[in-house]
C-alpha cells in the first residue's frame, strides 16, 4: 500500500486546510500545494492557563469542593411563611426582583408591571398610576432575591406579604425561597396587570397557602424536593421548564396531608385543581432547591465555577464561586422560542428571570436530554434537546450522581459550569427559558431557547485571571 | 488499485461464506477457496406470498381496517362494578384467569395459588385446602378474562365479588373490565395467599373501592385513559411495567373529584397513599383500555393482524383478527429478568398474564424507547430500550399517532403485529413483564424481558395461508 498516493485513500484530490501557524502556510505554499488558509488561534484564554492562583490554590481542587458542596446538597420543603415573616432582613417597603441589582428607570416592562402589580396587591397604591408614582419616589426599595436567599422566576418580584416556599438545604442548614407559582399567561411574574391578577393572588394567599402550609406543618420530614427532581428527570422534565412529572410527583406527596388536614371539600378540591391545571407549579420548588444548593458553594477561594445566573430582563449577570459579591452583568439578550397565538418575537422583552438557577445547579437547560418532549414548548427537536445536554458537559467541570439522564444510560447532569471551560471552548450555556411581553401588564407570551451572552465570562474570567 | 488483492482491502485473508445456494459453493469449491457454508434459505412464509384472500380480500386493506379501527379506539375509565354485577354473562361460581383457557389440573403454581385465594376472599372456602378441593371438585367453572371482554395481570384471576373498572371504548360503545391493583410482592395476581393478601383484597373491596366509585360518579365524562396513556409516553412510561407517570396523571386527574366527593379526612388519606404507594395502580387502567381497544378490530376478514396476546403461565396464546374465535398456544417462555432480593431464576414461573394486551395494542414493550428508565425494573440497556421500539416496527403494520415517542422525534408506536411479517423476518415480539413464584402463595419475584414463543406464529400463519 506505501506506494499509493494518499489521494487513493479519499478517491478525490486532498486539499491542505491551514490552522493559523504562518510558518507551515508558507512552506506549502512554495511547495505548490493549494491552502485553505484559516484564523484559528490556540486560545489566549482558558483553562490551560490557570491552574494555581497566586496564593497556591489548586483551581480544579476548588472547584472539585464546589460541585461536592452542591452534590452533597439535600433541599427539602419545610413550611411556608409570608415574606416579611420569613426572610431574614425583609422590610415591609422592600420588594425583590429576579437577576442583578437594578434601579426602577432601568427596570424593562414585565419587571415594572410585576412591581406596580405588587404594590396594588399589597395595598401600597390603589391603580396603576399611583403604583408607579410609588415605585419611583424612592420610598420602595429594591433588590435582587438574590441577595436575600430568595430566587424569583421571569419577573421575580416578592414583595411583603407574598407567601413564600421554605426549602432547607439538610446538608448544610441554609435556606432558600421562593413564592408560588401562579401559571401561565396574564399573571404577576410575567409581568402581567389587572383585576384577575390580582384576584388570582389573594386567593393563593388567602386559600392556597394556608391549605398547604397546615399539610405541610404535618409533615416531619418535610418534602425531599431533591428526590423528586432526581425522579422527574426520569419522567421527561428538566425541572426548568418542563415541571409535568415533578408536580405530579409533588402533589402525591402532599395529598395524603392535605387529606388530613382538610376542612372543606371544595376548598381542598380546588387547591388540588389548581396545581393540577399548573404543571408549572413545580418551577417554584425546583428553582430555590437550585438556590438552597448552590449558597454553600458561594465564596470557595479559587474556584472558577458559576453559582449564580439570573436575569433582570435588562442585564444579564453572574457570579463566580471565588467572588461571592461581584455579579458581572451584560445585557440580556433575546429569546429564540415558540410564541402563544397572538403574539410574536416583536412582543418580547429580552431574557428575563431567576429561573436560570436550575442549569447552575446542574438541571434544566443542561438536563434537556431527559426531557424531549419539552421541545413542543420551547422549539428544537428532540436531537438538540440530546445535543444540549452533551455539550454541556463541555463546560462543566463534573456531572452530578444524584441527578441521572436514562436515555445517555444513566449519567449524571452536567453540573459546575467552569468559566475557565467557557472562554476555552466558546460554548456558551444553554438556556430554555419562559418569555414575557416586553410592555408592562400583559405578561407571558411563550417560551424559548438561548446562550448565556459571552460578556459575562469573558469579565468574570479576566477578573478571576488575576488571581492566577 | 486493480492489481491489489482483494485482501488488501481487509488487512487479512479473506473467507467466503455461503448463504444456501449450492451451484455456488461447488465451484467456490472447484478452485480451492475456502467455503463456510450457511443452511439459509429465502423466507417460504411470510408477506410476499400473502397478499389477497381465495375470496378476493386484500390482506393489507384489512389489516388497515383493523389498524384504523384500533387507532380511533377512546377507552374512558366511565364508572366500576363489582364483577358478578358488571361483567355480562358473571355467574356466582365462575373465576376467570389470564391467558388462553387451560383446565385446573394444568393450571401452574401462581394461578392456582391465586384461585384459591379467591375461594377464600369469596368466603367459599375457609383455608388453602378446603379452596384446593373446592377448585377441582368441577363445582367452579374456569374462563379466560379474554372471553369476558375483561383482561388480568398477571394470574389475572377475577372472582364474583371483587370491584372492576368499566372502560367504555367511545368510539364502538364496547366495554373492558379489570380489577384493581394491588401492588408488587405478595398479592393475588401473582398468586400470594395468606392473610395479609386477603386483608388488603377486603379494604380495596370495602374502602377504595367505594371512595373511588363515589368520585367517579361524579365525573359525566369519566376519565379519558388514551389521554393519560399519550401522555405517559411523554413522561418516561411504556404504561406495561413503567406506569409512574400514568398512575401520577390518574391521581390528578380523580384527586379533585375524591376530595368533593369526601366523607372522611383519614378514609381519603389513606386511599389517596395506597394509589402513591403502587406505581403499578394504573397498568389496570392501560390494560382494559388495550382490551377496549382491540375488541371492535376482531374478526375482520383477512387481517393478519395479531388481536390478543395472553399467558396463563403455562401456555402463550395468541388470536389473529381474521379468526377471533380461535386460539393459537405454545408453551409460556420462561422470563429473563431481574429478582427482588431473595429470589433466582429457579423460582420463576414461565411467562404469565394478559399485561400483554399492551403490546397488542400499541404500548407497552414496543414503547419502550419511550421509557429508558424502566430498565431499572426489567433488565436491559437504555440502548436496548430503543432497540426494542426500532424492532417493533419491522413486524408491525402501522404506527400509532396517538402514542408518540419524543425521542425518536415524535414518531408514532409501533402497532399492529403482522403474523405475515413476523415470519417472514423471523423477528418474534418482544415483551416485558412481571415474574411471580412457581409456588402458589409466594408472590411477584421480579420483572424481565421475553420474546413470545415462534410456535403460535407459525401455527396462527398456517391456518391463516388456507385463506389464500
Amino acid at each position: 500500500m506505501a506506494e499509493r498516493k494518499i489521494q487513493d485513500l479519499f478517491g478525490k484530490p486532498i486539499e491542505v486546510v491551514n490552522l493559523g501557524l504562518q510558518g507551515f502556510i508558507e512552506s506549502m505554499k512554495e511547495q505548490n500545494v493549494p491552502v485553505v488558509d484559516v484564523d484559528w488561534r490556540p486560545p489566549k484564554e482558558g483553562i490551560r492557563h490557570l491552574r494555581v492562583t497566586k496564593t497556591g490554590i489548586s483551581i480544579d481542587e476548588a472547584n472539585d469542593r464546589v460541585v461536592e458542596i452542591i452534590k452533597k446538597a439535600r433541599p427539602v420543603l419545610v413550611g411556608m411563611g409570608m415574606a416579611i415573616d420569613t426572610i431574614p432582613g425583609y422590610k415591609p417597603n422592600l420588594i425583590l426582583h429576579a437577576g442583578p441589582p437594578i434601579t426602577w428607570d432601568r427596570m424593562c416592562g414585565p419587571t415594572r408591571g410585576a412591581v406596580m402589580g405588587a404594590l396594588i396587591y399589597e395595598g401600597l397604591a390603589k391603580d396603576e398610576k399611583e403604583a408607579e408614582q410609588l415605585a419611583a419616589s424612592g420610598k420602595i426599595e429594591f433588590a435582587p432575591c438574590h441577595h436575600y436567599h430568595t430566587v424569583g422566576p421571569m419577573a421575580g418580584v416578592v414583595s411583603a406579604h407574598m407567601p413564600v416556599f421554605i426549602i432547607e438545604n439538610k446538608a448544610f442548614g441554609n435556606k432558600a425561597y421562593c413564592t408560588m407559582n401562579e401559571g401561565l399567561g396574564k399573571v404577576l411574574r410575567f409581568g402581567g396587570m389587572g383585576p384577575d391578577v390580582y384576584a388570582k393572588l389573594h386567593w393563593m394567599t388567602d386559600v392556597l397557602y394556608p391549605t398547604l402550609q397546615r399539610a405541610l406543618a404535618t409533615l416531619p420530614d418535610g418534602v425531599d424536593i431533591k428526590a423528586l427532581i432526581a425522579q422527574a428527570l426520569h419522567m421527561g422534565d428538566e425541572c426548568h421548564n418542563r415541571n409535568r412529572a415533578a408536580t405530579s410527583l409533588f402533589l402525591r406527596a402532599i395529598a395524603p396531608a392535605l387529606a388530613r388536614t382538610n376542612t372543606d371539600n371544595e376548598t381542598l378540591a380546588k387547591v388540588i385543581e389548581f396545581i393540577d391545571k399548573n404543571d408549572h407549579f413545580f418551577l417554584n420548588l425546583s428553582m430555590p432547591a437550585g438556590k438552597a444548593a448552590l449558597e454553600p458553594a458561594e465564596g470557595i477561594e479559587g474556584s472558577s465555577i458559576m453559582t449564580t445566573m439570573a436575569r433582570n430582563g435588562t442585564d444579564f449577570g453572574i457570579k463566580i464561586s471565588a467572588f461571592p459579591d461581584k455579579w458581572f452583568t451584560a445585557p440580556a439578550p433575546m429569546v429564540e422560542g415558540l410564541y402563544f397565538p397572538g403574539f410574536s418575537e416583536a412582543d418580547a422583552n429580552p431574557d428575563i428571570g431567576d429561573s436560570t438557577i436550575t442549569e447552575t445547579a446542574g438541571y434544566g437547560g443542561v438536563a434537556m436530554a431527559a426531557a424531549p418532549a419539552i421541545v413542543k414548548f420551547v422549539g428544537g427537536t428532540p436531537d438538540m434537546a440530546i445535543e444540549s445536554t452533551l455539550e454541556a458537559y463541555e463546560i462543566t467541570h463534573s456531572e452530578h450522581e444524584g441527578f441521572t439522564i436514562p436515555v445517555l444510560n444513566f449519567r449524571g447532569t452536567p453540573l459546575g459550569f467552569d468559566v475557565r471551560k467557557i472562554m476555552e471552548t466558546g460554548i456558551m450555556p444553554k438556556i430554555n427559558t419562559g418569555i414575557a411581553h416586553k410592555d408592562p401588564g400583559v405578561g407571558g407570551i411563550g417560551a424559548g431557547i438561548l446562550r448565556a451572552p459571552e460578556k459575562v465570562f469573558k469579565d468574570a474570567f479576566e477578573e478571576f485571571s488575576k488571581l492566577c
